[in-house]
């Protein structure tokens, strides 16, 4: 099975793509974290949202869960790991599950991430965004992780059962602990390894050496993913239709730049959902 | 005193930039009706505004109006009959009223209207979008008021008061009747004459001599207003920031486009409100 479009992303700019797809009555894949946006929710008041007068972060996240949950749309909580073109269509590796696609629509939010020096020339060759689907690898070895956010520690706990030691490098407060791993409290600068990842460098400049590497988090950058995609200044390049440079590929919200808005975000996951109706109908009449 | 901007529209469009140009505590005037958008009273179920949950139209202006309300935002209810730009600034006539702004939103909603053939090149030369600034040019003398909407009956009322003889020619059903008014059923086509406005031309080809046009319509047709603005279908080119080709002029909304969708003209509304208080911050650094 081909999905029309896999939305990328649960805050306001995916949902809103998500409604009008549904609406338009197109099959897609709707990937991210159930609970929406973190940033909604932590939002204490938000005063210039047309239709919702002061409301507090919390209530907006309430209304837009249950929005979706009445309108039948279901979020698949996997993490996106890597997306190919296919040529006619787009495959998309999300957690240990795989996905066809003939667009899709980013909604992935600001994206605080840039990829670590070595981490896009690695991936694939040492480095993994996927522990439960690259885990089983390195049985016995040495990985070091990267991590986040909690919702990351039970692949942190997987890790730990199937290699020899473990290396914990969390970007939170972690609650992780486990005889065979150890966490270290300094940054991570860089991955090294020539041809392939052979141990990270910390901002003291020590490097530990690993087997692999395994970045855990919440949006894996989107250089990686695609490399190809046009960026400025850490935002996708879209037009005025939220069309990015690549075919069928399409950007809504925060990740497009500022201003950093939901109603920014929500107008632009209609336009993006419109546009993809549009792509789509555009290939059915060419084939 | 010169405003910092000029929002024209009352719709979503120009309620998200107002919200957002209270906040940011800048000088501004909001033109438009008072009852918001008609299109929006009008719409039976809305499915597709991210945090409403089907909401009907009337239900949804009650809680648009009622925000503007608590927000503290006027609405100046107005037409504009023209805007000239000054240099620095832009100076606007509405209704009878004169406002100077340093910048410009246009939040107009879809542009139903073109000029008639002969419209342009006659405003101010026998024609006008104003019956209380023109009225009185015509004591005695004919003219002719092609109107829209039922809120104009008022302005043809007071026009029949001065002129010898009014044809009225509504576009909707009308209920204005007067000894010196003569409603016509035909629909104008031209507007003719050489020098200055001679007559109008029905569909049929018959031509009626007047002294002077009145076109009393919800929104005046962009390329007269702004004969530089560069449209395309009917639609105000805008780039990812709202900006228009004329420098300080933004636009929002249905005017810029499709999708007709309440989620794009918050948005659109939003990101114009932002792309206004950069421009006034870069004009203040610039001198």
């Amino acid at each position: 099975m081909i999905y029309d479009t896999a939305i990328i992303g649960t805050g306001p700019a995916g949902l809103s793509a998500a409604l009008n797809l549904k609406i338009h009555q197109k099959k897609f894949i709707w990937l991210g974290s159930k609970a929406l946006s973190d940033k909604i929710s932590k939002a204490e008041k938000i005063s210039n949202y047309p239709g919702l007068e002061d409301i507090s972060g919390q209530e907006f996240s309430r209304r837009l869960s249950r929005q979706a949950r009445d309108m039948g749309l279901e979020i698949t909580e996997q993490m996106v790991n890597s997306i190919v073109s296919m040529g006619d269509y787009y495959a998309l590796l999300a957690g240990n599950e795989f996905f066809q696609a003939k667009s899709i629509i980013l909604a992935t939010g600001v994206i605080n991430k840039t990829a670590l020096p070595g981490e896009e020339r690695l991936l694939g060759k040492g480095v993994s965004y996927c522990a439960t689907c690259d885990g089983p690898l390195y049985k016995g070895k040495t990985v070091a992780v990267i991590c986040n956010a909690s919702r990351f520690e039970h692949e942190v706990e997987y890790l730990s059962e199937i290699a020899g030691k473990v290396y914990y490098i969390p970007t939170y407060k972690a609650a992780v602990e486990r005889e065979n791993i150890e966490k270290v409290a300094d940054r991570v600068v860089e991955i090294v390894g020539e041809e392939k990842a052979e141990g990270i460098r910390l901002s003291g400049g020590e490097v530990i050496n690993v087997d692999g590497v395994f970045c855990l988090r919440n949006s894996v950058a989107l250089s990686a993913l695609l490399p190809k995609l046009t960026a400025e200044n850490g935002h996708i390049m879209v037009d005025r239709k939220m069309a990015t440079n690549l075919p069928g590929i399409f950007a809504a919200g925060d990740c497009t730049g500022r201003p950093y808005q939901y109603a920014k975000a929500v107008g632009e996951g209609n336009v993006a959902a419109h546009s993809v109706i549009e792509y789509l109908a555009e290939k059915r009449s060419d084939t």
